[in-house]
């Protein structure tokens, strides 16, 4: 393939994604798959890595910057975690070297936060903010997810982070716990319903009887027999709002840059307006983890960017 | 057997127990197996109850008062619920006749809540306040358990009540969630331990962001390695410190009536000190179902007191 300069990959614990980019950040060709790091560990990360650089008929020589749970302790090569607070610019320089005879191969590494704001830490999110502070952004970002981030950005720095495991929850309460049997036959959740609004509204003002609000959808489902779409919008709801009662307790004031694709997207979006938080900017997250892999990539492998 | 007057049944989603009792009481025998709902059905409901009868030599024409879940959609004869405000003197008269040419049968129904104060259920707790009510209480109960129920007993009546899913999220935030290979060669919860304090002040402190700390567990493991037994004691302290976070919203002051048997009575009157709720009364929950069966026989079946 021609004109390929860098090789961007993603690799979380359940996805794999590798963009082909020219010298601007332009996307020459692209591949995804469900080699996670379980998987993976088992294929070998390299061979994995090669299979889908080979597929693309990218020559040796060709660097790859990487991020994600690829740099943990179950990954390929695992990445030391950089303290909060942590400059966003400098984290190509302590990126992981990942030994290869065929090429550059680095892995960014994540950001741990210890002592008295409480141990958090987040692998791969900390990418997807390398292009929010390339804009001059200064305030709160939020990241959704199986954990979402929630992160206090300043000066080109992360200052402090939260992560809530919000989509985890949602994943065990909807798949294996008492409410499942209300939901099995929901398709997707509508954040236009009413159920949706109800839900973060509740969420919103009863944070702490959240254990009590989700029984409440199964004897909600008993006594009044609610559809399983309602019911499960109702749960994303009452997850939601209880996360943002949460974040707005971490500082969910002022500029929320709002970090999201596909169905995350318009759900955070929503549940944001309805808990009146409206300087909401969204950015779309695959394209921002990319911008930061790019950006990565231009500083560690000393790439000039490309002419204007 | 000789003596025995009739025989009290506490059948749930996952456990059978059985008294004979005699006119006082009394208990004359005791079975208890793991034949729950599921079992139970496949097997036969009746085959199930009378062979345990038969080991213990029952004759036919010894009544039997049942509570539980087998009163449920699911169970033998559903015994439909009675809505709050419920008076429980009269919950005898409101029990199911199961059909059956050996003897009399019956199901305590359950209670529910409809309307503004947000639907809930109940099928078992209802029993374990007949004794309580019997007492003249009037107060906050709390009656600990997979599905945690606090009930507010006025002038005879659970006047309203709220159901934390407590028990059920300790479960599978232990065994397959993000923090379980933290906890995994946990043992025990240690009430006596200062990550069971630290956990229960914790949640107390910051109930709205539960989904936070607790993503905070796995994080801390990783970053400063806590051992298991230690995370497992601050997971069951979170969870508890927020239940009990809304549950004081609920109205948690004056007496409360902690209605408990095992681990669970000393986890939640630790938890409940710290929380700063001192006017707690234990009572044994096994006692308590034995003797609100005890009571609701003696009604139904027209059985008089045995003289003192």
């Amino acid at each position: 393939m021609d004109g390929v300069s860098h090789i961007a990959v993603d690799w979380g614990t359940s996805s794999f994604r590798l963009w082909a980019l020219d010298r601007a950040g332009r996307v020459l060709a692209e591949r995804r798959s469900a080699q996670g790091l379980a998987t993976s560990a088992v294929e070998g990360f390299e061979a994995v890595l090669e299979s889908h650089l080979a597929a693309l008929a990218i020559p040796d020589g060709v660097p790859v910057m990487m991020c994600g749970m690829v740099g943990s302790r179950a990954g390929w090569v695992e990445a030391a975690y950089v303290d909060t607070p942590a400059s966003l610019d400098r984290l190509a320089d302590k990126a992981a070297h990942v030994p290869s005879v065929r090429r550059l191969i680095r892995i960014l590494p994540g950001i741990a936060q210890r002592g008295t704001e409480g141990a958090d830490v987040m692998r791969g999110e900390e990418t997807q903010l390398l292009p929010l502070v390339a804009t001059g952004f200064e305030g709160l970002a939020c990241l959704p997810g199986t954990h979402s981030k929630w992160v206090l950005v300043e000066g080109g720095e992360i200052r402090r982070f939260a992560t809530f495991m919000t989509g985890e929850l949602f994943h065990l309460l909807r798949s294996t716990s008492i409410v499942a049997p209300a939901v099995e036959a929901a398709t997707a959740v509508d954040p236009r319903s009413d159920a949706f609004t109800r839900g973060v509204r509740d969420g919103l003002a009863a944070p702490e009887r959240l254990g009590n609000l989700l029984f409440r959808l199964r004897a909600c489902w008993l006594l009044e027999g609610g559809g399983p779409n309602e019911t499960l919008a109702r749960l994303s709801g009452l997850l939601l709002g209880g996360e943002l009662a949460g974040a707005a307790r971490f500082g969910a004031s002022g500029n929320v840059a709002l970090i999201a694709s596909g169905a995350a997207a318009e759900l955070y979006r929503t549940a944001l307006a309805i808990a009146g938080v409206d300087r909401v900017m969204l950015h779309d997250a695959d394209e921002f983890v990319r911008a930061g892999l790019h950006a990565a990539a231009l500083s560690a492998f000393r790439l000039e960017r490309a002419p204007a």
